[in-house]
């Protein structure tokens, strides 16, 4: 009763400490924020939810929680798929959605800053007026905000050319866990004047300090991209027509791959006219000034390996007829029953093994699973699918998904390639490291947040 | 005395602890290991000179030294230009020159590993020959160490399109103050496993860690690059022209940028053929497939903004007679006396602005300063002639380091752009840092080394 009237106690002294248009005490709205979009992580309610509208009332915030010693979790979209931003019982949240202003973009050194709370999309749209980019482009694009990007180094499909969120991000501005405020990185292109904290704080989950602003590196606008879509008997034929696009020596703007499970899942809920031949998908793009000859020589590496078709077309409302199938990938899947999508990546030769590794996982535990994902930079989502009221079922896929995130590490690669940690693989994080990169990990973490005020539990 | 004969008790005691064929104690050879290839940084003979071949072998040398509170100062190939491996009174210097295999290159998932010793020349010659591309290439490339280019985080004529040696680092083995052996990263492209501490250690000049291997990406050989040479009358056509490149939208491999002084040392060493009317070179490659259409676009550039004369080729031997001015801009300057370089990046908007106000230093202090550099991604490397023997000179060289390294922060830039901090910048750290970042630093520095033994001095 004590350690409860105690925290009771604090909270009421953090309330008092802000000013009260920043804080949501209301237990009805406070309940919507328990959780991200993850499954299978603990849920519950924060004792407050604070809303700062500047990077001075984010300092106020966790400096007055770092007094009183109470635990703080940042929320940016709340799109997480690892359950970074579910708090833990009796900690605070602060979102970061009123910091939404698109600071500056300038064009002459192509550099956009932006407060953590816009959304994705809306920098891409931003910068796209200015005939730039802004490449990374999550599947969460269109919900996830930048913050929370920068928190667990978003990917996307425009990876395998054009790199993650963080090969993006110059400079930080970040409210420390005492609430001082950090400045990290430039405007400059190269530089090494000291560590590099910005790439530090780029995927580490809200344990190091709350981002409150990103400069970004920005490029010229490529051309509209030329679009690829190829069929396979089989995944093997698949995976070496992928080996077989990489070895020509130009890089796609974009490789995806689609398999057996989940193309069906795309036929039941929209047909495209892939029929039961069809063991796996392509999509392949290029966005260089020579898309056409590009997509000439990759439909020709596809065709060599066996691939039964091959469409193309540079017509933008075509290309969208093709990418439809990889944009309905998660939303078939999700129509066949409650999901669980994992976020493995292995060295690019070894994505078949993984798939085939997965395929022979769905049969062991009598599940579903659909795998998409980033071919070309080894990068795939294998998807759970399973009944959340059935105990049985619940087990079975949690089983499957630790089978899966298994395969990738001891295929030599890494339990998480873009969604980050958080809560959901806390366990796995720690088969992944070494014990001295733990003891280095924790010991940075105590190095920023002596009192562990920040995201407890996340991540390490 | 009392110290100094603890000093060489503990010196005693580290021989003692080592394989006798991995230390040097010979003071006419340790003297050679006192310094880089820095100016005005102090200068020590080491305690002694530890030369391991294998990595269990470093970590028996930081153990020992750790275990005798002895410091320990890493040297890669010695071809530093900050004063990062000169050792403090009393230090021992590692030497990193045995570890010089090149232990694996995946063509396949292209990914080279190779040891700190490697001579950077060396790893992009062994990828070449499996049609591959390591594209970090620092002035120093043809002596310089893989290792110490990772601990300076080293670029080059080709960062303006690729990047610098740390976007191209997956993972490093290290091993810590304490002799424990570290990995981190991945094989896999991307990865959001827990912090990222390969970038920690990037950049950070041999105080966290002694590097011991280094996985690196590798992108496929680019085409054979065309080259354009563009003179100009004056400094602000050629920074307007270095605009209108950046804005074809197209992004070339090479765009360095002489000034006045420098063209008139090359004309003096070996005449090119430029006369007095030249107040400034552009030189600009492209390695795309359209390198030929890129060229023109970037001719037209340069015609455009009141370039006198330009001069392109195709042709591997006219490439390299138009790059052999750019080649002859260090070894042109270093005839007119002794040189003091700098390594200063600012936006690239400003570079014309960096440069006027180095020719307005020159002339306030009596001294001649060559700019050249990497005028793409705003990296230059005004130049100091003076005379060593002096004192008059030498303070004139130093007040005008000084107040270029003071434009540089004025204009938004940092202090380094590729050559690291050392022991000739700390003092320049503590200004380009604020109060908050520094605080930051050091407590990260100290989690790693806990008893200072690591490089104490430099960086920080």
């Amino acid at each position: 009763v004590s350690e409860t009237a105690g925290i009771d106690t604090r909270v009421g002294d953090l309330v008092a400490a802000l000013p009260v248009d920043i804080v949501l005490t209301d237990p009805d709205l406070l309940v919507s924020y328990a959780h991200d979009e993850s499954r299978f992580t603990e849920r519950h309610a924060p004792a407050l939810v604070l809303l700062p509208r500047t990077t001075d009332e984010v300092s106020l915030c966790l400096a007055s929680a770092h007094r009183l010693g109470l635990p703080v979790v940042t929320r940016g979209a709340g799109s997480g798929l690892s359950g970074a931003a579910n708090p833990p019982p009796g900690a605070v949240v602060l979102s970061t959605r009123r910091l939404n202003n698109i600071v500056d973009i300038d064009t002459l050194d192509r550099i956009a800053v932006v407060q953590p709370g816009v959304v994705t999309t809306a920098v891409r749209a931003a910068v796209a007026e200015h005939g730039l980019l802004y490449p990374p482009d999550p599947g969460s694009v269109d919900i996830s905000s930048i913050g929370g990007n920068v928190a667990t180094n978003a990917g996307g499909m425009c990876c395998v050319k054009y790199g993650v969120t963080g090969d993006f991000v110059l400079a930080l501005e970040v409210v420390l866990a005492d609430g001082e405020v950090l400045r990290t990185g430039r405007r400059t292109i190269k530089g090494v004047a000291g560590y590099d904290l910005t790439s530090l704080f780029v995927g580490s989950e809200g344990t190091l300090g709350v981002i409150t602003e990103v400069t970004l590196r920005l490029l010229p606008a490529p051309a509209a991209p030329m679009t690829l879509l190829a069929t396979f008997p089989d995944l093997r034929a698949a995976g070496d027509a992928v080996q077989a696009i990489i070895a020509t020596g130009t890089t796609p703007s974009m490789l995806e791959l689609l398999d057996r499970t989940t193309i069906g899942a795309i036929e039941q809920l929209s047909p495209l006219g892939f029929d039961e031949s069809v063991g796996a998908v392509l999509l392949v793009q290029s966005d260089s000034p020579d898309a056409a000859e590009d997509i000439t020589s990759f439909e020709k590496a596809c065709l060599e390996n066996r691939a039964s078709d091959a469409v193309s077309s540079s017509d933008a409302d075509e290309s969208a007829m093709l990418l439809q199938a990889r944009r309905l990938a998660l939303p078939a899947l999700e129509r066949l029953g409650d999901w669980l999508l994992d976020d493995v990546c292995v060295p690019r030769s070894r994505v078949v093994e993984l798939i085939t590794r997965v395929e022979d996982i769905a049969v062991r535990e009598g599940v579903t699973i659909g795998v998409f994902g980033h071919a070309g930079d080894g990068n795939m989502h294998p998807t759970v699918i399973f009944d959340e009221s059935e105990e049985t079922s619940r087990a079975a896929a949690l089983r499957a998904f630790n089978a899966i995130t298994e395969a990738a590490l001891e295929l030599g690669g890494t339990i998480t390639g873009e969604h980050g940690v958080g809560r959901l693989k806390t366990a796995w994080l720690a088969r992944e490291l070494e014990p001295a990169s733990q003891r280095v990990q924790a010991a940075i973490r105590q190095a920023l947040d002596p009192n562990a005020v920040l995201n407890p539990g996340a991540v390490l």
